[in-house]
């Protein structure tokens, strides 16, 4: 949640996503795998930019408290050129909305942003969910 | 939920709103009121504008399946410029995230939005929540 | 929601509960009926007081954002003594750890406690859930 | 909610959910379009029969507290020849695992399942959502 | 979440939940009691039989995005026969109704399934919860 | 989760919590700093004291199913004075309102408990959330 082999963390969770994703869409499966699909879509460019659609995203994954999402959305809003306080908007949307039961998702969302713009590398974008 | 009256309906919850968000901060609670007014603060143009910033509220609102919270949304995004196109590619992000659970929402948002559309008054937006 | 035939929703949703209640537990499913009685259980005097008791159903109602029970433990906390004070602090609770989505359903909560104040019959205690 | 215009209700809302999704169906937007297919195709028979997967979607809807949902899957059950005890036994595991929360939900569910056995028309099966 | 000492870290999840529900259990508070003898007998064959109620088990704990409870259900389903196609049909059900959101509990649920066909030991099915 | 470098995890966990703080409400964000100022006034002795508050804002905790709020208000609890068979009755409201999906939480936060009345330090209460 914290300390020193942070780093070996997101590195080993970023290869489990990589990994199972590839497990799921292997599976013969039809709904899963479109679903799936589907997933990636939802985000590309349309009416709507993909700055957009990714901080909806993250807000939606805010109240939801989903931190694996969340982590998922900070990258991707950053990717599209979200800047700090732009980021701090939405988690202030998603911290009324949801309530103070957000509180722990936040300090874990922050911390991660603080990784990512100290340079950690961020999950791999093209494997979403 | 639907028929020839809901013109009736909609004046009706405008005008309860209103009289009950009166009472509330007539009421001696200091938490309460601020709460109130921090939630009209969240919407506030700032690193965001506020079509963003009302995109979020409603997606956030889908998620979390509150059909008040939503239809007000929809009202305020539609003040601040957002198309039916976009308004719905915000529903679909919502849909996605939220999965079919959201689909009786879906349908009474855009309903709302149909009847806003026709001409139909909005909520009043300065007594938010 | 709101108006003038509100009395005669209330009646109608005191005996459609007590109603649809007695119909489940006529059924022979022992899951169900035990659950009810537990139900009913938790909230007797134990290390806890009614009042207290009847608080914590009131703030997990109001977070889990269910009109009807919110109802009910309105009518149970004003029956064991809970006075207008205590029960805004209560409902500043909910709002703060579950966030403006909780919003709608406290002007809900507010107005069955005003009319309850004016002296509408409350729904009877002994059929709980 | 409960009493003697109840039939009109079921009725009416029938009505209002196969326009509602006519109108979604017809916009431009694919994965709303999509996720609405995928929504149908996840209740097709497979490995799984229809009976369980419907049974499945009803137990999902409890625990969610979305009560279009459990009407629409109590209807399919039905359909599918689930009968009133199996009915009950799938119930009693919504209520166990989503709490007394669910009860409010469950009185509906049943008071629709009792005029489903009346002879009251199921909404139609094949506008799914 | 992934890793090597995976094995360890199931022996030690099954061994804490053990300890800590007799910890409860020796607790002189009747209603928590009862309600964990609720719980088990929920899922004992009755109208619908222990696969169908495990497989429900499963999909309530899906939506409800709890991984304690889906890796129980995920062992009991395959205890009481369900195969890994099944298991998956089950998946798409909650992945549906749940949405995106649902995705990193999907993940961790076929890692956990996986690792039972490898022969790892499930925990023990009849301390419940 | 539970074995012998618990002790050790707290301690991680109490400092992550305190830096992280520190680290939000340095931003220029007063939306986020003014809900933060809020979530502790919540918590202050009023018409209800501190002791049947922090009861409020565990079961809250609780039917959210969050397990750092549900460690801070068990903490907080047992500093304002709540005993062992007040806090399992308190556990009781939550479990019985918010279902099976509480037993995990519920496991974990007798875990906390027993180590707080072992002489663990808890985390310290001034920096909320």
């Amino acid at each position: 949640m914290s300390a020193g082999n942070e780093k070996d963390r997101l590195a080993e969770f970023t290869a489990f996503r990589k990994r199972m994703n590839a497990r799921i869409l292997a599976e013969p499966n039809q709904v899963v795998r479109r679903f799936f699909a589907l997933d990636t879509q939802t985000y590309q460019p349309g009416a709507l930019d993909v700055r957009t659609k990714e901080l909806l995203g993250l807000v939606a994954s805010m109240v939801l408290r989903c931190d694996d999402c969340i982590s998922y959305h900070v990258a991707q809003c950053r990717e599209s050129g979200v800047n700090r306080d732009e980021m701090f908007e939405a988690f202030s949307v998603g911290l009324v909305v949801g309530g103070s039961i957000v509180i722990p998702h936040l300090r874990r969302a922050v911390d991660f942003l603080d990784r990512l713009e100290q340079g950690e590398p961020a999950p791999v974008a093209h494997d979403h969910g």
